[in-house]
């Protein structure tokens, strides 16, 4: 990877000497840009852009470390072939025509994906715009034109599969004042990925803030793996994920069909491994701006300074919805600051500071305000709001922000050129301004996610494959024993063949009892009559059963019945696990009951976590209302749900044959949980 | 109001030749902009700004409609009363020092309201900064400066308390392209507040959008009849209120404590009469620039064309979560688009229309295919990408734009003049972009709020008094009787005073019943155990409970038990009623059960409305899986869950002294539903 995205020499195939043509465009690019040699490669032409050109890969005079190839589709694959034998480290190929332009074009790809796998030549592309290395000197790219001008190294890089996209996302990026040391487009994905480039670009000591634009993730596990790593490196990475909607049609993760789809759960890792999901474009690059200085708030108090008493309103609306405090200041610093203020002063100087507009007319009066709020003991972070003419208050915010190292949001009518070139997170909307800082507070105080490396019990993963030697979906009395394995509380019950064995079982269960008939041709079984619940008259409602059942679904061979135990329940809950296409198994835990199904909500995470991690989830869910102390779940409550979750992860990770678990309900009172019925479905051979 | 807004002739009182001075200012800004006779008035120079000055506003030498009042606070009320006295017609006070400034100015102001009230002469401000009338060529304001250029007349108008805000937006909107015909700032609203201001703007024939920015709403009823009088007229009205967090901490509307507060009271208001809830200040702008031009989509179809497949993807994706569709363009439609686009091309004609980038070299071929996408048959609306560099493709845009009555919104990487000049609205976020043209989709097939007038039935209000002359809370089994004459289901019920009245009432009503024991001390039954479920034993239950609820609540003074039905459910449902400081009575329904404390969710409608106008706001509850065919509300069910809500708006109107209702649960089960538990509050005295 290393040759590939920071070489040390490159060869152009392709390069043209007309500027207006891609191959004319990168070449131009990577001669101003790169310090190292460049060998233009072109058939005919033996001078490009004022270098000496070679007539083929084959001819260099020197092994390179990067081939950047913008020659017609039908010749890029000898020209990879070339550049493997030639000992180039990795080919960028930008041409178009491969596996987004029909079966001919996938074809093609395959091949060039063989050639990669045989010599072990990286490739980035095809079908992308290239990247842009800027500490690197390597402008691998026609993202920017060659006269616009070379951004200047900075601590932000930008990672898109489309290339379009990625380059409108770049020149966006760059006039917002997100300053970028990288830019890379990964295109049709033939082998470096997204996610492998995320790992790559992680561990470099330029980067200090990760943005990503996807479309489909590859590789989850490196994408795990550079999250982790990014969190470990307290450099934030941000993810907007297009074609949500789309994803969300697909089989959801919970049979409820509402809860969950690939972008809820590729929403639900993101949160695990603490990648920060951007809902729109503009918010993913302004939280770049808000991260790429590096400053980090020691707490969640915000100063809100501005000349109208309105928007302080509004800026307070947007820090308390976040999740801000908005202290109001000392006494003392009220005194100071109200010495600062013009007269007659009709604003305030609690929280927000209302300078009122008359402060305007005398910038030095506002400086010295300005830097007063800014250097409050009592605050972490500062908002402030200027008019978008240059002028005295401009510099004077610039001041402030290079005199301080807390971080810093200015609110203005329109961009400022001023204020962006000296690096200020400048910001057009209150709520984006002050959503910026809350984000990155949170980032600060986030935990770090946890690495929980599971080892299997070996005796007891044997014990539970000894269980799914049946049919699936197993029964109910097979699966809540699997479950009991696993750690989850299940109901007393006894499985029975005769009504004198049901009436025995249920007296020494004790008090009324739930009986189910169990079949491997009954998945639903309330829908036959094979459940009856509350029972006390054991032999009478046996026969009851059986005989409705064999009325109502007479093809089904009736293993014998349940005897269960009837437990209370204040709240009831579902808890479950399935297997994503993209990220494997993922356990879920919702609220249950018929209102799941109005009011779907869930926690889902992904195999390993420990109850420490569940426990984190559960709080979160429902606006944190399910953990709560009312009438939600206990902490005693809640440490147990989460134990369920841990034990659904383990039993995922040890038996890749379930493809679906299902605890529901999963009955909820005085300090217990109990599994009242279980669904585990196993998949075929 | 026609003479303060839109007048003939104007005076400047507080006119200065220092133009930077407020004064100054706004004398300038009124002399360049003004048709009619313009009067500084000035207490010693005779001439001011080439104008000859008059020394007092009684000397003028003709009564005038408008005086603009620029002078130090404690001079003002004479101002006004001279002003008045000379037959002035109204007056904007642009001075601070007022309400905002202690007690002295609150003295001030209501020495300025006394002043109104007696002489008639209408007053905006104290403590704004004017207002802008372009048509009228009125800039009484200091928002803009003199030396900015005066906007053209445009369809948009703005109102704001805040001053300083006010015209933070004023100029940010003008930047986005908002064309502004309107701008008023009310400030301390000592006569003329923000809602009588809207009920004012929505009638002018040049007003087509109107923008508002409110802390706090003064005026309920005007601004109600604002709203409905704008969606008679097709003309949308936008929101963006401030102080929402603050109000959402004040008393909630349910007892659920986390559903409701004033500001979610404000949003329900809004949307009961169709007013739009913009949440940030850059979504109000969005939605002005979009409705501006007045095109309106046929449908919810939207045709999305760009260069990239990414940002086709994240479009498609913002589309969908808005509620548009994204139909596939039929195959004659894709075949024509074919053969416009360059050759090998790898794009889609599906739709969205996916040109790739090499299609940006050849413009022509570009407007031909904007302008196919533009009048597809198959679509109602159109978006579309352009790069913010001036040339072919930005000129081909604006071509295709006036070309087309159907509404078109671009995506640019950054604001373009050439296109927001020529009134093409433009975004710098696909979210955005696309969710403005959602907003116009759904704005455009929106049904008219109804003026539903409530004719009271005076024969019911009388029994229904009659029903609140005990304490309060009402007594359960009097709630009841009270709920019932409004229509809303209850349980079979009876009141008695003996284990054996109970017997025979049990065995009227047949089957186990409830038992609970009334009490006005009493307001928590449960916790002194003072209901009994599924009793059988009625005698012996009824003993039972009597018995605990002396030992628990010695204090109660029993006033009999309630023998009640016991009703299944498969659903529950609250339904109450509270009464909004600003608002007045508001009717809510939720979920119910121990999970409307977790999961708290429901609607609130101001009454009077009709049943429609419940059922209709039913169906959008939980994103629409409430009323959901499933296991939600069937049909049957939704449409009496409706006439509760209606009858208790009714309550609500006829009986001011019922502070509040609760029907917790309302049960639903089989296509019934019944309140089996009611709570009514009246007001002492």
């Amino acid at each position: 990877m290393d040759k590939l995205l920071a070489p040390t020499s490159i060869a152009m195939v392709g390069a043209s000497n007309n500027t207006w043509s891609i191959g004319g465009m990168v070449t131009a690019n990577l001669l101003r840009a790169f310090d190292g040699p460049v060998h233009p490669v072109h058939p005919r032409d033996t001078e490009i852009q004022g270098r000496k050109a070679c007539p083929s890969i084959a001819d260099l005079p020197e092994p390179v470390d990067l081939a950047v190839i913008a020659v017609p589709a039908g010749q890029v694959l000898g020209v990879v072939e070339q550049a493997a034998e030639r000992g180039v480290g990795g080919a960028v190929i930008l041409t178009s025509g491969f596996a987004e332009a029909g079966p001919e074009g996938k074809d093609l790809q395959q091949a060039l994906a063989d050639v990669s796998a045989r010599t072990g030549i990286r490739l980035i592309g095809p079908n992308c715009i290239g990247y842009m290395n800027v500490a690197g000197g390597v402008m691998a790219n026609f993202a920017l034109l060659p006269n616009e001008p070379l951004p200047q190294p900075g601590p932000v890089a930008l990672v898109s599969q489309s290339g379009g996209f990625g380059s409108y996302l770049t020149s966006k990026a760059l006039l917002s004042g997100v300053r970028l040391g990288w830019f890379v487009t990964t295109g049709n994905e033939v082998d470096v990925n997204l996610a492998q480039t995320l790992r790559f670009l992680v561990e470099r000591p330029e980067v200090g803030v990760l943005l990503t634009f996807s479309e489909t993730l590859r590789d989850p596990e490196t994408f795990i793996d550079a999250a982790v790593r990014a969190a470990e490196l307290g450099k934030p990475m941000v993810m907007l994920k297009a074609g949500r909607t789309e994803a969300a049609a697909k089989a959801a993760l919970s049979h409820t069909a509402s809860v969950t789809g690939s972008a809820a759960v590729m929403d639900a890792v993101c949160e695990q491994y603490g990648v920060i999901v951007a809902q729109t474009m503009e918010e993913m690059l302004d939280l770049g701006l808000i991260f790429q200085d590096g400053r980090r708030p020691a707490g969640d108090r915000i100063a809100i300074m501005t000349t109208s008493g309105g928007a302080g309103v509004l800026l307070s609306d947007v820090a308390a919805q976040q999740g801000l405090t908005v202290p109001e200041l000392p006494e003392d610093e009220q005194a100071a600051l109200t010495e600062l203020m013009p007269r007659p002063f009709y604003g305030s100087v609690l929280n927000p500071v209302d300078t009122t507009a008359q402060i305007t007319g005398n910038p030095e009066a506002y400086g010295k305000v300005v830097n007063a709020v800014a250097g409050s003991p009592s605050v972490d972070m500062l908002t402030t709001v200027v008019w978008a003419h240059p002028g005295p208050a401009i510099d004077t915010v610039i001041d402030t922000y290079r005199s301080t190292t807390r971080p810093l949001a200015v609110l203005t009518n329109a961009p400022v050129v001023d204020l962006t070139e000296a690096g200020v997170p400048t910001y057009t909307d209150p709520a984006r301004a002050v959503g910026s800082l809350a984000a990155l507070a949170r980032f600060t105080t986030r935990p770090i996610p946890a690495r929980a490396p599971y080892r299997p019990d070996e005796e007891r993963r044997e014990r539970a494959r000894a269980l799914l030697t049946g049919g699936s979906p197993m029964l109910e009395c097979d699966a809540k024993k699997l479950l009991a394995l696993y750690g989850v509380p299940v109901t007393a019950e006894e499985f029975v063949h005769s009504p004198e064995d049901a009436a025995r079982a249920a007296g020494s269960i004790g008090g009324p009892v739930a009986l189910k008939a169990m079949s491997y041709q009954l998945p639903h079984k309330s829908d036959a009559g094979a459940v009856r619940l509350g029972v006390r008259d054991v032999p009478g409602e046996y026969a009851a059963m059986l005989a409705e059942v064999a009325r109502k679904a007479p093809q089904a061979r009736i293993e014998g019945v349940l005897v269960q135990q009837m437990v209370p329940a204040r709240l009831e809950l579902t808890c479950g696990m399935r297997r994503d296409p993209a990220f494997g198994p993922m356990v879920a835990a919702g609220l249950g009951g018929v209102l799941v199904e109005i009011l779907a909500e869930a926690v889902l995470l992904r195999p390993p976590f420990d109850v420490r991690t569940a426990r984190a989830a559960l709080d979160g869910l429902a606006g944190g209302r399910l953990v709560s102390g009312g009438r939600g779940l206990s902490e005693e409550e809640a440490e147990l749900v989460a134990t369920v979750m841990t034990g659904l992860a383990e039993l995922a990770l040890d038996l890749p044959e379930v493809d679906e678990v299902d605890v529901n309900p999963l009955r909820v009172a005085d300090g217990a949980v109990v599994a009242a019925d279980g669904l585990v479905v196993i998949s075929h051979g």
